[in-house]
């Protein structure tokens, strides 16, 4: 399997690993979601009980942990996003600039 | 603001962004992985009484909805990843390798 | 609409609503689950930028926001359970019992 | 420890298992709010991959899986209900009253 080095290749890495495993059939919008959901809720569950300044002090294993579940988002992400044919970056640069209106800087 | 056009450029719009608003104070990992959960029911949300058949086939409307929740998700994922020094694409490139010996492909 | 005073009262309220409104075809537990997860983190947003202690000391508006998330989230928990015949009270019960296994009490 | 038969009972029951165990000083609203999301998404797992039908038939196994993960969710919703002084019954009664007026019934 190719090494991805960024988003188009972390997408085509996953097409292969689905297709090799003939997984595209569950890979609907819907279901996409609700896999991409639990792995957030993996995330958060690292930090549920650690109190804010905890959570930016993690342990190597703990660190290791979360880096899985940052991916394992990621990952879901990059599937829905494929399926829905949206650009991810280009999505995100759209909502900033969403944001931007919606919440002025204070100094601009 | 810059334009970002890959996974570096969108922190450091973030990061710009964040600091023009002094949020960075409340960007601990606990509190965005909180944020993050959140927009990922957004999106989940989208399909939650759609059947997986309709959630492939959207409206423009839902469409642009879609996109905007999942651009959410993704700012949240690159903001956790940089207040805990994750590379992204390392870390997703390394989940599908051991992702891959958990579950094989079947030709191989 | 009679007005409920136990679990089970409130089962039938939500029976009676979802039949005038043709809504129980959509009531398969799959989006039953992700409705659920949706008001979830509904009440997580309440939580996301304030700190434990903040969460602890709700203005009036805060609270009867938090209040109504609290009774959506209960109210798809209740609908889960009738379609899938669970007694809540008992399977709480049950889970209370195997987490006492789980997690023994220091003093016992 | 007693056998709750009713909310109330559940919530004491609760109180005595989380003082038994020296954990009422992680229940914050906060910390609660996230463990109630992270079993939410554990009942959301068990649905991810199946259709809305499959969702309806569940193997005892499946079954026995979700109640589980259903008992989880229950019991951090009355955790957080007690912190902070929800009547969890009166909650939902109140918000199926404002879903009423939002969403008419069609023959009314």
């Amino acid at each position: 399997m190719s090494t991805p080095d960024d988003l188009l290749a972390l997408r085509d890495s996953l097409r292969e690993f689905a297709a090799a495993r003939d997984w595209r059939q569950y890979h609907t919008p819907k279901n996409l979601a609700m896999a991409l959901i639990v792995e957030a809720a993996e995330l958060v569950e690292q930090f549920q009980w650690a109190t804010p300044d905890e959570s930016c002090h993690l342990s190597p294993e703990k660190a290791a942990a979360v880096e899985d579940e940052v991916a394992d988002v990621l990952i879901y992400l990059v599937e829905i996003a494929d399926v829905l044919n949206i650009d991810l970056i280009e999505a995100a640069r759209a909502k900033i600039a969403k944001n931007a209106i919606k919440h002025p800087a204070k100094d601009t």
